[in-house]
């Protein structure tokens, strides 16, 4: 931590002031500068707020933090190694992370019946994607709105995933549902409304299941990983971050601004596997085979697309969702683009 | 909800669409304008997603909506009057609402100890603030800062009630939490993080304590009318609306920019009483009076100060607290604004 | 400047650096952190790039920045003290500062015909305002859309000075049309849309008409400042800064956030005087009178307030305007709330 | 356009709307909805603005616009077809445009001598580029910062442009300077900060060479295509679209963030070219060949690359700009992301 001093502060409160540092127990260096006084900080100051500082005297003029303030999440903590979480699924282990294949996770936005969650398994199964994604639980804007099936929805994801052997990727609300959900969820999904939610993060990070969380909508990057570290500091090192679009002052086309960037970034920044939806990044059909094409190029680690059996019918998110055909040709240009940065599996993945 | 439909729309597809309307239960007019079509649907479209709507035909260019999405929380659900929150506190009852004083709530972003707390308590209350404020429950961004004393600190808010009359307002930050907190404090508070945590919206919408609900840091007018929506559809009618500031570009000097102007459209849109919280707002003490003092210009109907015995050693928030002298003097000059506005109690408010 | 080396970083290479940065002309100072060595860097830093720096070395993680990068524009330059500026009208001097009441500028978005901007000037005259606005030069969002009667229409403002004794403010929008307008304008204005058109800023810096200078929508505070400096730079000290509602997410009801803690966050970094526009700041008629009353119990120096004979026949801008019976009403509100902070005129301002 | 009458619209007033309706040459279509009352107004509103008509009547709640209010810019305008923007350079012409290979340009942020701006031109060149880039003018924040050699550097892409044979690209930043840039520049690009600089847009729309637009940084994609539609009704058909990343409130890491789903966006609405800035678009050189990669696979026309022999010398935005090396090795993995969508081209550019 550095404090910069305001101009002309007097020398006994620069003093005064270094005392007070001391017996925080760091060591302050002292850099007299053409204009200003700057008190370097030794010591364990990751932890130290650095607004906090600033009230301890009225001649501080700012605190800038030189460590970053994530951890655990922080690339450093592997010496830059790349993690990887690996989910065990009926069809076999799905390895999510920088060195593996590009992970497919499809389906709708809610499960609506066995009919439906049944054949999109076995349709998003049969174009190659390697779990199946489907809210039993819905955020929704308005209370008006469908909520999901909640409880009864989990048992068709099980039936669903046991037909298909595909993994179960789906979210949880309220921390009191944690248990319920991960009997059938091969992933917990923390949704972009509750990145914040920092009590669901705790018990979420108290559990085992691997956990995929997504970014807010206004959360920075440093946001973001510090929620991951409030999962991984719980005791649960297994997380996945999902870029799924920021709020920008655009909302008339795309709905959200999905944010790119977000994918070298991250690499520099963290061990964490990354996740890419194009679905609610863009919020419209149309534009999510461009997006999903360029997560790959950018070198997500993974892709999240909503697939639906009939778009115009269904409960949530209809808009953004393709229908299985248009995502089987995804699929296939998805394909291309992946081999040609060689993040995509050679083999078909299930047998 | 109007549907408008793209340049050279053929008249069969108009048909089959005007069809599948009417087997929704609508009643879909035809309007043929010089370049396009536009059908008016007729019929309760309140609760429709116009981006759902789009799906229904390939030749849809885009689905305008003309009911407002919240109906509860409208000001014409009140017939254009405004409601009034009222809380018993044991000093007596406070009114929040346009035809009311404004009402003033201030103290520590968190209780820290019984001293502080209590301390705290007496000197706004000498002050003329209403209600104490005091987090028991704190979301901090890390996960290695200081995250409130929880239940214990529940019971030094009840003492500082006890011992000095105030209402005290103060945070759930989980669902299972809402009882233990709803037996301390007189408003519950929904944070701005938890803002769309819809699950705890619905669950404190069905208990009986007056709810402030803070605007989410990326939540629009919309968004926030609908949260409180959820909160009022759950039986909870008392619900109060605090701006906090939300996140935009430029987060250099102020850490959010508090949206001043969402008083007069809060004011056309709803019923519902406005609180303006400058502390979080700007996120600098030294910011907070002027927008304390523009709040009230503007017509808000109460203000959140955050205040704190000794900033410099707080532990959270420091830097945006005033001390008790400076909120004194604050009160002052606020007193000669809401004069001047009609909106001061004439009254001391405490005997 | 501060320079904090990557954890890690070889001895050797902080040694290199340290030399080419001594052959820059600054001092650097070594600090050995805990996992960290920072050089702060002696010297004249102001105009350096800290980007810049960063491709000194590899092993550098980031630079700060300690000084800020506007002079002319700053507090500090003046000592703490506020700047006036004096504007000389028909009617006598205006001074805008922040030792002075409260400036008024009303008038429409453009200048339509000679009836209505002498008609607007007689009326906004008699209800206290001291300069008249009116566009000459609109910019439009739209190609389509009217673009002002350029040089007749400064023929215009010329005669409602003459026969109203108003000074009038008016935008350049062209560097070449400075010399045309300055003939009329009492003070220049530059639009939000041209705040980083630089080669304006200078031009209209080299000249000695006072400058009103509208913050960009996209525009932090810094930027302003910038801008700003610019205009100090070329030699022209006359520069009144104005707010008028950033960009933000939500823009469905006030088409802007108009920035009110603005007003104290420059009144701490400049000397400069202060305006606000809540008209362009907030879309709509029906949000001005409390943005403006707010406004003033921030602090602000001036108000700049859209006024029209008839807003719904207007060319542009109507459903920001009020009519001039309203701007009367809302006169003697801003006046109750000026007088309230001491920062309006005791004596009628025009005899 | 459509107005949507408030509830309990007097019938009387409806009528009176209709009326003046008429009289403006509109023909009022009414549909009578459950609760509200809608005109569907037939005739040509698309140069009409919908606020203007809010005025219209008190009882409007809000008006709705069912037209695009960009003509030429509209895909509808060429009935779907992509246009393309040929240009004539010293080593033959260069096709802008949807059915093309993707054009790629390169070259430095400023031009600082003639060493280092031939040197450049031929690296990139060898490495696959078409044209060069190099401003001669610089819009720079600060007005102590290098604001480019002017003129003189004109001269210098002149020396480049004939000894490599690449087109040039160049800023025009005031509309005086628009000839001599033209004498040189085979492109004229608008910067960001002048996107609405609207008397430079219609004198740069006047004159007859290809114009590169870039986005500005808080453009809606409708602001931007009503900026291109300006230049297109100039009379000049030869615009290039260039993204370059917009402000948002995450600037920690990338400066900017690159809008990359603009790409299919304006693929639906316009005919124009489109080019990605990768370089602005992130500011921040370890991030620019991720994004270059996505911006092909996500459909751009066109890449825009800044390059510099010694990045950590360069005179401005050294920190975004790629070594001639690197550069070099994206080109080899761009030509092989290009190849998997088919949009590189097949031989070697220049023989």
């Amino acid at each position: 931590m550095i404090v910069v001093m305001k101009v002309g502060s007097p020398e006994f409160e620069i003093e005064r002031l270094s005392m007070e540092l001391k017996s925080l127990g760091l060591t302050p260096e002292k850099i007299v500068g053409k204009h200003k006084v700057v008190l370097g900080l030794v010591g364990d100051t990751a932890d130290l707020d650095p607004l906090q500082f600033q009230e301890l005297s009225p001649w501080i003029e700012q605190v800038l933090r030189v460590e970053q303030p994530f951890k655990r999440a922080s690339r450093g903590y592997r010496h830059g190694e790349a993690s990887e979480v690996i989910v065990s699924t009926p069809n076999g282990e799905v390895l999510f992370g920088e060195h593996h294949p590009v992970v497919v996770v499809a389906g709708p936005c809610s499960v609506e019946n066995e009919g439906m969650i049944v054949e999109t398994a076995h349709r998003v199964k049969a174009s190659g994607a390697h779990f199946l994604r489907g809210g039993a639980y819905k955020p929704r804007t308005s209370p008006y709105a469908f909520q999901g099936h909640g409880e009864s929805a989990l048992a068709l994801l099980a039936r669903a995933r046991e037909v298909s052997g595909l993994g179960i990727i789906t979210e949880v609300m309220d921390s009191p549902d944690i248990e319920v959900v991960a009997e059938v969820a091969d992933v917990l999904q923390v949704g972009a409304r509750n990145m914040q939610n920092f009590s669901l993060l705790k018990k979420i990070g108290a559990q085992d299941k691997p956990v995929l969380l997504k970014r807010g909508m206004a959360a920075t990057i440093e946001d973001w990983l510090m929620a991951a570290e409030y999962i991984l500091a719980a005791g649960n090192p297994n997380v996945i971050l999902c870029e799924r679009g920021i709020r920008t002052f655009d909302r008339q086309y795309a709905r959200n601004t999905l944010d790119l960037s977000a994918i070298p970034v991250l690499r520099s920044l963290t061990h964490l596997p990354i996740m890419v939806d194009p679905s609610h990044g863009t919020g419209k059909a149309d534009y999510v085979p461009a997006m999903a094409m360029a997560a790959i190029a950018a070198g997500t680690d993974s892709l999240m697309i909503e697939v639906h059996p009939n778009p115009s019918k269904a409960l949530s998110d209809g808009p953004q969702s393709l229908t299985p055909e248009r995502f089987d040709r995804l699929m296939q240009d998805l394909r291309i683009i992946g081999n040609s940065v060689n993040r995509w599996s050679k083999t078909t993945v299930w047998a």
